[in-house]
């Protein structure tokens, strides 16, 4: 039984709060039954489990121990004291585990070999860009997962991936979208990060095209700027298709990630359906 | 110049954060150049604001300021010692205002008036179901202005409109889509509180209608539930008619303000362009 807030599991745990530590040891956090139980429904590699034995129970638990022991993972039994010294939440839930990063930083150009689907099948990506904001990040991994993108692509100085937070916030998605990491080159220029068959598409509040009555190309690649500051000229630069919400209301603008909803909304249907666009 | 903690102002702006004092004093709290920018443009009544004349300066600063003064509310300097112990925010910005709250608790049914728009034009509202997340609410009323709602809606127990986490959420859009507030009534049923010509539409992710392909009713009230608990039966018992948000990815939902965007963005443009849904 884990007690001690100083067991090397406790402290491994509790240090991947950290992008750096992750890093180094390839590894990311997970509470709870329900992000757990997602990481056995994706075929996650799980390293070990900790729970705490007064509070995990109940036919849920224990279906939930048994896919860890069945799956082969070491699970651990921790005391509250232990539990609450690595959670990185303010009420940590009764289980915990610690997962392995499939993904890795990739270098421009993006490979794609990783964004193409099937022959012939039109697929969309969606590509966020300096979102720094987890909370922002886990939803757009979330709307990407829900909606059937290929793949999520940080651009430039992104929030990582398995930031706790963004764990929590795209409500385990992130175990299902192929994540990439891409860094921006240097003021040369970005197009070179697409590859060729892939077209960009951004929004722009002033763009003539309403993004319901848009063409979509057959590999769309969904630019999103973050809250504070937009897409950057650099990003715009690169769209080859620019997409406008109709806002009748007047309001200066959407939320971000509600902004990326609709028009993610509008390409997977239209590539689902390409007859309804034309 | 206002230095103490203990000052009138100083304590009635912090008190601000709790809807007992809000409700008792019918004042809300603004904060940031952008918000009090806002309610000028929105015709807000200020009753006063407080600045601090070392930060807060600057072109766009002195417009506001002027601003302020032009519409006769009375403008007071203050320190950033007391600016920090008013402040809902950890930083806060240089300017600091009070405003009055318009709308007010209203009994069931809901007033038809407040919901009638010229005669013979379509329209929408949103009904934000107990929604109790100051972000989550904010969202949906920065949706409704950007959409163009006659109204938003709190339906039940709902967190107030004007506490400041919402206000800031909803960047402002608080000062100027009308908002309501209705009591649920008791098991009996909550039919009575919707008038007569408005229609229910709610999403519901088993619903054979996809929300791009349904038609909408000329007076649509769109219910939103709860990101943890989603529509109650109480609720889903209302609707006319339930849309779903086809979602080939797999994910088991979207966030619950993405997913209110993608279904307002719906209605408004039907309700723009009435044979884009037939």
């Amino acid at each position: 039984m884990i007690d001690s807030p100083q067991n090397q599991h406790v402290k491994l745990f509790r240090s991947l709060a950290e992008a750096k530590h992750r890093r180094e040891t390839g590894l990311f956090a997970l509470e709870g039954r329900r992000l757990i139980q997602e990481a056995l429904q994706a075929g996650a590699e799980l390293v070990w489990a900790a729970y705490d034995p007064e509070q995990f129970t109940g036919p849920e638990a224990d279906r939930v121990l048994l896919g860890l022991i069945q799956a082969g993972v070491e699970v651990l039994e921790i005391t509250p004291r232990a539990l609450a010294a690595m959670s990185h939440t303010e009420s940590p839930p009764g289980i915990a585990a610690v997962a392995r990063i499939k993904s890795g930083p990739a270098s421009p150009p993006l490979p794609a070999s990783r964004l193409s689907p099937l022959a012939s099948s039109p697929a969309w990506a969606l590509g966020a860009w300096e979102i720094r904001d987890p909370g922002n990040m886990g939803t757009l991994v979330r709307i990407a997962h829900a909606l059937g993108a290929e793949a999520v692509i940080a651009l430039g100085h992104c929030v990582d991936f398995y930031d706790p937070k963004v764990v929590r916030a795209s409500m385990g998605s992130v175990l299902w979208v192929p994540l990439l990491e891409v860094a921006l080159p240097a003021k040369a220029g970005v197009a070179p990060i697409i590859p060729g068959d892939w077209h960009v598409v951004a929004a722009d509040m002033a763009a003539p095209v309403a993004c319901d009555e848009a063409e979509y190309p057959e590999r769309c690649l969904l630019l999103v700027g973050s809250e504070a500051h937009g897409l950057p000229e650099a990003a715009l630069c690169l769209a080859e298709l620019l997409v406008s919400i109709p806002m009748p209301g007047g309001a200066e603008s959407l939320n971000a990630a509600v902004a990326a909803g609709i028009i993610a909304f509008q390409i997977s249907r239209k590539l689902a359906r390409p007859e309804a666009g034309k």
